[in-house]
């Protein structure tokens, strides 16, 4: 992975991406969600080469992702296992979820969330937690926090005038 | 990035990844929703080399995700406009902007979702678009669709076995 200056990783989605910005750390989380914990369990499902694997690994528990627990003694193997900060990354393996099956299954659909209580299929939409609706993108706006800094002032600010741009230019597409 | 198999690409997380998932696209479908569209504010606002931005904006328009328009006729100049299935990225920013706040913001947030109206700062969470019920790991989980095959269908059964596992361990995290 490329990296970006210091400073504009200010960004939390830059920052998250610094973790797990990168094709097989996030199919290691995805199969840890589906219960995976064990070297060769992540291997099998994924076909990576041994060493990227364990990189990949190493990685994840560096940036306390996973978090890993000796199962056995003779010989000594570890178990990788979810910590609070990778359960709290399946919003974003949901929606990742629901995006391709929207747009990236012509054959059907492979995967579906489903409620173990009733079998129902369920569909995972982003809502503002306190009032329950949804995210739309003219109402939900990003705006600077506490810490931000001038190139993120820069670059929210530059949202702001190209929303009023859209809001006044209606043959502007969005 | 490298390629897994064909097989094993029916999963819709890796699908969406094949596309996006690669830190500088979704960077630039991150400006492209702070409402950058031309060639020089993304670079300007990633600090990325020319030719490189030009091979992923090339990529996100091969993908379906980004449209390109002609703004200017001499010289022939383009922007960069979100198509629908770009839109529809939007989950996945805010789910990683949500996450990265959490847990990777030691010096306090720099950005936050605001309801436009209200001034409200707003929590974004994934729930279940019919009921509103938050889509704990537990109680929803992922099934095979009419279109999983066999390798989807061994992940998703071994899933079930690590839930049935996890519901009799106590001692088993999570």
């Amino acid at each position: 992975m490329q990296r970006k200056s210091f400073e504009d990783m200010q960004c939390p989605i830059a920052r998250s991406l610094e973790r797990v910005g990168e094709w097989w750390s996030m199919l290691i989380l995805r199969d840890a969600f589906y219960g995976m914990t064990r070297f060769d369990e992540f291997q099998q499902s994924l076909g990576i080469a041994p060493n990227m694997l364990s990189r990949r690994l190493g990685a994840l528990v560096d940036s306390g992702l996973l978090a890993r627990r000796a199962y056995q003694d003779r010989p000594l193997r570890y178990e990788y296992l979810l910590t609070p900060a990778g359960e709290d990354f399946r919003p974003v393996l949901l929606a990742l979820m629901a995006w391709g099956n929207h747009h990236f299954a012509p054959e059907g659909v492979s995967t579906r969330l489903t409620d173990v209580r009733t079998q129902r299929v369920v569909e995972p939409v982003l809502v503002d937690a306190d009032t329950g609706e949804r995210l739309s993108r003219e109402r939900y706006v990003i705006q600077a926090g506490p810490a931000a800094n001038e190139r993120m002032r820069a670059r929210i600010e530059l949202s702001r005038q190209r929303r009023e741009r859209r809001r006044d230019d209606t043959s502007f597409p969005n």
